[in-house]
């Protein structure tokens, strides 16, 4: 029998927490709206929902919008919206191949995105650790987030991550293992001198998940999928709407599903494993094998590559198409796997499988559609809207996110200006 | 954005739904309790707890326990329990070569279990139909569930199955597809004149999945998987102790995860799935090829070339241990895709597997091991305790878990007698 019970939404902190994001979302979703309607959506009564209004409102998260100016907060019958000029939240993506870092607000519109070719795998994770500070610090400071409360900032790895405590497991194509990111970031900002601020370390796929979940194109979709198209290759799963975290933390790592006995050697030490087969670097060993040194790739190396493999396909020429469909097929057959276990409604491709992806997508989806069990769902393999900002765009959500489930960690603030 | 809010614990009739479940939960796991315990540990007010014992005595499904016999319902300070006298749910399953059915009580004690061989890929869906409501009938009659309320039925099949609406949509290895069990169950129950009850299909090895959380050694694991061994393969799995259904319910499907290029064929038509290369029935064929007919086995067939494969491998006979080591090794590789997307704490080998454990389940546990990225983690692979009565008494436990949470499909009824 089940051990000790699980006290769900009973407990009184719990039920607060639960309300104030209830309000939150539906706000979010029906603004602007008033405490009657809000009311009535959710089922709380008009007391408990003027008081979390407040609450929110002190908070400089809920904004009265559309009402006289001479109208008191408290007023019912007065429309509400989120207000999105208040915080900001910073997420940053550290790959084999660069950096980059968007800053977003409540409404998850962005308010900076940046991204630069880096060498990360040459630069080691100390040196890392000072690039990723550098920018956070720069983009802290940055006037487009002035005026803003930054509600923390978020790291996509490509690798496993021990979320919670910021712990960098094991990342092969970077060659960290065991590297406290989260740590060494803090450390360096209070030597800097730089204000503390929540921080949070994650894979890169599961970011990415959260970012389509929030602002891609199929936004809303409750079981979904996104596949990393880097080096790695990694899959972050939402099954009804929430992150797929596993017993340890360590899920979506299709890139080492076994594909072929005796193929190709990966990065992890292993063969045949579909990052081998499919990988952005691998696809591109095939595809454009003139181009590519004899060592691993530097910094810009792999996204000019990607770029010539793109422009040569695009001419029509058969050794790049051919390298890129059987690619697509690989990824396809290592997609299988993951949609015969999980059952997703889509399985989008991001990254560096974005711009290959009208060639690369077609195999990719025959071989799902051929190595599933279930009755094939045209659409299935989709190709991503949100390109190589997707984890950091993502980072920055899951922190917005937070907000949405009633976790406030802003203090009281004076109410916004009118 | 995501479109409308999810309104969650909020609503008035959830809440009390949630708060049902919550003090089930509570007595099944904490008894003998009494109200104010209850109060204390989940939060509700002593009010609430009263109104919901009350409402769950009245149903029968709690007792007090312990109090003299002078003290009334609702008295505070007496000690509360489950009442396991008065419901009774019954879980069936139809399988390639056996029907089994299972009867639980409100504390999931087995009140009757029978299994018997069964051809049922010969007999073709409308037998089986037939075959199913006939053990159903003769269970509800049964002297031993005399005086039970019977709080409904479920029935496994090893196959995808539209869990909302009963219907087998294939099951490769039965040959059926697109077949309407429930409808055909509840017709036939109509026209011999029983009593109409709640009637549920689902998925073998979901059901079986169910069963060890709720009864298996590994009790109480979030993060599960159970795989069956039958003539198919598949997976059922729960994350955070709920049931992984996926978008359209074909979850764990791994028995189609490709292995090997133009490995031998499988019953769903494709080459060189998991389920050709470690099923139950290609194991048999490598292990036992002199017992095996050129053609399907039929009824008891399977069970008896299982048992003379565990007894040639227990004398040691070198090509029985070699063909269960080699599908160990493929099941372990099939396992290992599941293990690095789900990342699950433990996977259980259920069914045939059960008496193969001992020659097939280390091999494939080295597998799991050798092709997951995540730290090893001595113990993942486990064999089941509950054998061939796992997917029924699964079912049995499904319906008392609805309880659980709170769905209370009973009338209220007298009190039971002191």
């Amino acid at each position: 029998m089940p051990g000790t019970p699980t006290i769900g939404p009973a407990g009184a902190q719990g039920v607060r927490e639960a309300n104030l994001g209830t309000v939150l979302r539906t706000i979010r979703a029906a603004a602007p709206c008033s405490r009657a309607e809000i009311a009535a959506a959710t089922g709380l009564t008009k007391s408990t929902v003027s008081s979390i209004v407040a609450d929110l409102a002190a908070r400089r998260l809920v904004r009265e919008v559309g009402a006289p100016a001479e109208r008191r907060v408290g007023r019912p019958g007065v429309g509400l919206a989120l207000d999105e000029r208040s915080i900001a939240a910073v997420g940053l993506e550290v790959n084999v191949d660069y950096l980059t870092v968007v800053a977003v607000d409540l409404l998850e519109g962005v308010l900076l995105s940046r991204h630069a070719a880096f060498d990360a795998r040459s630069a080691g994770p100390e040196a890392c650790a000072e690039r990723i500070t550098g920018l956070l610090a720069h983009t802290v400071a940055d006037p487009l987030l002035r005026s803003r409360t930054v509600l923390g900032a978020s790291v996509a790895v490509p690798g496993l991550v021990d979320a919670p405590s910021g712990v960098v497991t094991n990342a092969p194509n970077l060659r960290w293992t065991g590297f406290p990111l989260r740590e060494r970031i803090a450390g360096l900002m209070a030597r800097a001198g730089l204000p503390a601020m929540p921080l949070h370390v994650d894979n890169d796929a599961n970011l990415g998940v959260i970012a389509e979940y929030r602002g891609g194109h199929l936004a809303g979709t409750p079981d979904l999928v996104y596949i990393t198209g880097e080096v790695g290759v990694g899959a972050g799963i939402l099954t009804g709407g929430a992150l797929l975290r596993g017993s340890s933390g360590y899920t979506g790592e299709i890139g080492h599903v076994p594909l072929l006995r005796g193929g190709p050697r990966c990065g992890c030490g292993r063969r045949g494993c579909l990052e081998a087969l499919a990988g952005v670097e691998a696809v591109l060993r095939h595809a454009v094998p003139d181009l590519m040194p004899d060592g691993p790739l530097s910094g810009a190396g792999l996204s000019r590559a990607v770029d010539a493999a793109v422009a040569r396909a695009e001419a029509g020429d058969p050794a790049v198409r051919r390298a890129l469909r059987r690619a697509g097929t690989w990824l396809g057959r290592g997609a299988a796997a993951l949609v015969n276990v999980i059952d997703p409604a889509a399985v989008i491709l991001g990254g560096y499988f974005v711009p290959l992806a009208p060639w690369l997508g077609p195999p990719c989806a025959a071989a799902v559609a051929a190595h599933s069990l279930a009755p094939d769902r045209p659409g299935r393999v989709q190709t991503s809207g949100l390109g190589l900002t997707a984890a950091a765009r993502g980072g920055a959500s899951a922190l917005v996110d937070a907000l949405d489930r009633g976790r406030l960690p802003l203090p009281e603030r004076a109410p916004a200006p009118p």
